[in-house]
Parts: structure tokens; C-alpha cells; sequence
């Protein structure tokens, strides 16, 4: 295993202490791995977003805080949901009485943690709700998942979402606008590659040279099938088959698409592949509103790209155009 | 070799259509592979700022073009320089009277072609003025280099000669402050894998599994050694002494700091190398006053990371801090 740390062990304290010293603007709770708003964030009256899970998909959770986007998020150890501790210790920090909502990729204990905070945090008199994040529809339960496991589709419901609170809306209607970006969403991934978490020291699973893996989950849970490698049209044809046999879109139909890198991919591949996504989109009519191209949602060193189509409304449009400012996302501001 | 492309004879032509899909504010000349600002670009009196080299290193230089940064990028087939023609019909097309910058990296073939341009450019009318870039301290020839090769600071020298430029500044002033950037900044690197270029197909060099290249180049270039893997800590020091070593740093002094992707090196890792250069120069008292943490100069599939510390004064963090607005570096816009 060949990485940038001084150990497994302590690996997400040094890229939080790291985190903390490029990002000033940013709180950096290192006892409790929060990330959040520094002085100024969370306006009297202000919903808080509040998201958080395994370490090893940055720049999502932490690279999200900030303007127009998160208010907190909370790091687990690699691979590892957080534990409620954290996420009420993040409520609580950045509740300003009018209401927190909490955005969780549905795995397992990611769900069963967060719903345990919240419970902790509605004791202590915080308004939660809880908004599941479940676009991947490569397969219906996986690995660490039971239901459809949440991947892209967390950076549309973070940024639309968070923009909606910043501009002063109440908690059902950005909790409403969080589960509709969600509904709207469907992800497909592909990866060329296993990655390597620092803890096991070795790939978390054998792909051979000539062979990818379709449907793959942001850890490396297996997906549909394994195939040869494919042209990067055939790729993506595989991905928007599967996404628009789950939710067809029309000619006319905007859409806000992603093209992401699971951490090891080139960015002239994914260029490459957006191509083909874009011209696939031509063909039918569907129109391409907004994107992203990069590293958004990854897994470590893994190679692979994930497609995340949103059907996005004018409401969405303008919501993702509005400023936003953090690490990982930032125009207008 | 697992890439996601469609064939190595059209990974750059596919990749520009994705480019010019994804930033339809861009305008993309696929005959010339040039990519400069579209419409609204180049007010008049503006001085250009062309550059461009190899493709493979995304988001440089394309992802540069923008109000704020470039308004032109030639693209190499990968690791291979731009032919004159490219540069010359890049200089034409943004040229607005008042002047051209070429912003050269030192390899060989880009320092040739873009001369050659620049008296071709010259013979057509167009004022050109060269900024060659040579901030590696690893090394003093290299693979395709004569002199120290050119590396992070064209990230620095592009950003900040462009917000010269954007503010009006004439031809001999935007082209001493983009020299002065070069000057004041060094650069060092360090590979965990070799990459692997579409055309070749194997990667370019072979890195036992426990063997680190230290002081390689953008190319898989040798560097000063190899070493065993060591610990971010010591990886981080060794790149400081060569750095320091070249230009000292005094307590008190100010700097913008990079600590940049070679293209498959996680987040998470870039942030705990981050955290190693924060604490040895606060250690040091050298203050870092702006930072970069992410994928910026890229060795395509590259494991590995490079620092890049330039010693800012007050116009160059003024100028830092100008509103930039290209696919790679946004804020303020």
C-alpha cells in the first residue's frame, strides 16, 4: 500500500488538521470530527443542513460547508458511519432554533446512527428532520445498503437544498425540496479499479486487468455484473440505460448531470465520457441544463466515473445557480 | 491499461467536445485544439494571456481560460507540445492590439514551438512577449528539459498575471509581474506510481511497490532518487529542504501555498499533506496566506503530490484574490 499519510490510525485527524488550515473561514471540531461554519454562519432564523459519513468520498462531506451549502458535516473514520455523538454534537452547534435537517446516504449505519442522533437532539429540543439520499440504481440492496445506496445525488440535495435555507426558507419546505432534488435523481457507477483503505492495506476487492465492474457502490460494493472494458460510448450507453430505464426522461426535459470521478480518474477521461454523455442526451432531445466534470463523490484511489442525471424544474435551476461558497463548490459568492 | 476513452487516437478530441459541452461560456476550436474565452472575452485594450503545452495535466491549461486567468490554451497530444501553428491561431483570436503573454512551461518542444509562434505571431502584427515558467527545484535538466523544468507556479503566474491583465495593466507590466511570480516561486514533487499515457499504453517508468520517485516531473520524469515510502511528515520535509534550500523563507514572510494531485492521489491525502507543510512552516513562522489544496497540475494517472510555495507580497495576494472564473479556479465572479 502505497499512500500520503503517517499511518492508517491517524490518517483523518491529520487531513482534518489539514482541512482546518487551508480552510480558515471553516470551524474544524477535531474532537468531534464537525466541520462547520465559523463566526458568522447560521443567521438568527437560518435551517441548518447537516450531513456527514465515512471519510474517503472528499471533497464530500467537509468540502460542502460552508455558504449556501451545509452548515456542518460530520467525518467518520474511513468507510465508517459516524456515530451519533458527532452528528447531535454538530446539530447543536449550528441550530439556530428554526430547525436542522439531516442529509443521509442510505447506508445502513449511516441511517441507523443518524435516526439515533436525532432522536438525542430532539430530547435536547432541536427540530430534526431526516432526508435519505438513495439515487444509485444499480442495485436494489448491496454490501452495507438495504434499499438503493445514496451516492451523487447527495451534492445536488446539499447544494439546491442549501441554498433554499440560505435564502430564509422554513424547515418542512427545505426538507420537501431536499427529498424532491433526491426523487429526481438517479446515479450509475463504473469502476476500472478496487481501492485501497488505509486500514486493510490492500484492494478491497480483485478486478482483473482486462475486466470493470458495472454498477459498482462508492465503497466498492459489487454492482450488477463484472464486463470486459468497454469503449467509453459503451460505458456510458451501460449507465444511462440503467438510469433512464428507472426514470425516462423526454425530449425537452432539463437536467442538471454529473460526471464524477471516484478519485483515481483522469479528468481528461472524464471529459471524454461527459462527451458521451452530452452527445447520447443530443440524440434524444434531453437538454443538459448544468454540470459538473470532477472529483465530487469519491472512493479513495479507486478509478471509475459515476453519472448522476437530475431532472431539475426551473425552481432547481435557480437554486443551483445561487452562490454558493465552500472547498468544493464556489461561484458567486 | 484501463482508461475510460473511446480509442488513444481520439482521447483529445473526444475530451475538447467535452469541454466544449460542459462550458458552453468557452468557445473550442477542435481544428486547432485551441480553447479561449467566447464571446465578451478580450475587451478592447486587454493584453491576452495565451499558454498551453501537452495534454494530460488537466485542468491545466484549459481549465484556466477565463475572465480573471487565460483567454487562450493551446493543447498538445498528451506530454507533447502544441505546434506553432496552434499558438499562433490562439494569439490571433484573442489578440485585441494591445499585446500577447505566452506563458511557456521549460520542456524543450514548448519553449521551440512557442517561440516559433511568437515570430510568426510578430510577422502577422501581433506584439508577443514570452514568460517562461521553471519553478521544479528538483532538478537542473530533466528528460525534455534544459534548465529546471516548468511546473505548479504556471498555476500562480497564469492566476496572477490574469487579474493583472483583467484590470487593464499594459504588456510590459503584466509581463514583469507574471516574471516576478516565477521568481518568487519553487516547486517539488513526489511519485507513488508511474502513469500511463493512452498512446503507450504501459506506464512510463517501473516504481517498485515500496520504492517512492523523488523530485519526478509531470512526465514520470526522474527526479533526484529513489527512496523507500516514508511517512507524509518525512515525504513533506525532504520536499521543504529542497524548497527552502533554493529560496529561503524568513519568519514573517507570506506565502500562497499548493500542495497539488498528480491526478490519482485521494483528497484526504492531499489535506494530510497539507497539514505537514502548515505545521513545519508555522514552525518556521512563515506565515501561508492563501493555499490550494486539490488537483490543479495533473500527471494523468499519477500517484503523488507536488508543493508549490510562492513568496507573495501584497499585490501579488491582491491580485490572488481578484475574481476568477474558469472551469479549474473560481471565486469572487
Amino acid at each position: 500500500m502505497k499512500k500520503l499519510i503517517n499511518s492508517p490510525e491517524t490518517v483523518l485527524d491529520d487531513a482534518l488538521a489539514g482541512i482546518a488550515a487551508a480552510h480558515p473561514e471553516l470551524s474544524v471540531d477535531r474532537a468531534n470530527k464537525v466541520i462547520s461554519r465559523g463566526a458568522g454562519g447560521g443567521r438568527p432564523g437560518k435551517v441548518a443542513l447537516v450531513s456527514g459519513g465515512g471519510s474517503g468520498h472528499e471533497p464530500l462531506h467537509g468540502g460542502f460547508v460552508g455558504p449556501g451549502m451545509l452548515d456542518a458535516a460530520c467525518a467518520g473514520e474511513v468507510f465508517t458511519s459516524p456515530v451519533p455523538g458527532q452528528m447531535l454534537a454538530a446539530a447543536k452547534a449550528v441550530d439556530t432554533g428554526a430547525g436542522v435537517v439531516f442529509i443521509v446516504k442510505n447506508y445502513t449505519g449511516d441511517v441507523l446512527n443518524f435516526e439515533m442522533a436525532a432522536e438525542l437532539a430532539v430530547e435536547e429540543g432541536v427540530s430534526v428532520e431526516t432526508v435519505l439520499v438513495d439515487d444509485d440504481v444499480a442495485v436494489q440492496d448491496s454490501t452495507w445498503t438495504a434499499g438503493r445506496r445514496g451516492t451523487g445525488a447527495t451534492v445536488f440535495v446539499e447544494k439546491i437544498a442549501g441554498a433554499l435555507a440560505e435564502q430564509g426558507a422554513d424547515l418542512a419546505t427545505v426538507v420537501k425540496a431536499a427529498r424532491d432534488v433526491n426523487a429526481a435523481s438517479r446515479s450509475f457507477a463504473v469502476a476500472l479499479t478496487a481501492c485501497t483503505t488505509p486500514a486493510a492495506g490492500k484492494p478491497g476487492f480483485d478486478l482483473p486487468e482486462d475486466e470493470i465492474e458495472i454498477g459498482v457502490g462508492i465503497h466498492g460494493e459489487p454492482g450488477r455484473r463484472r464486463d470486459k472494458l468497454r469503449t467509453a460510448k459503451e460505458i456510458v450507453a451501460t449507465a444511462l440505460d440503467a438510469i433512464l430505464a428507472d426514470q425516462p426522461l423526454a425530449a425537452g426535459d432539463r437536467t442538471i448531470v454529473m460526471v464524477n470521478g471516484l478519485g483515481a480518474t483522469p479528468l481528461l477521461e472524464l471529459y471524454v465520457v461527459f462527451h458521451e454523455v452530452a452527445a447520447a442526451f443530443a440524440e434524444r432531445g434531453i437538454v443538459i441544463a448544468r454540470s459538473l466534470v470532477g472529483n465530487y463523490v469519491t472512493s479513495l484511489d479507486m478509478a471509475g466515473v459515476s453519472v448522476t442525471v437530475c431532472r431539475a424544474d426551473s425552481d432547481m435551476l435557480s437554486l443551483w445557480d445561487a452562490p454558493v461558497d465552500t472547498p468544493g463548490l464556489r461561484w458567486g459568492a
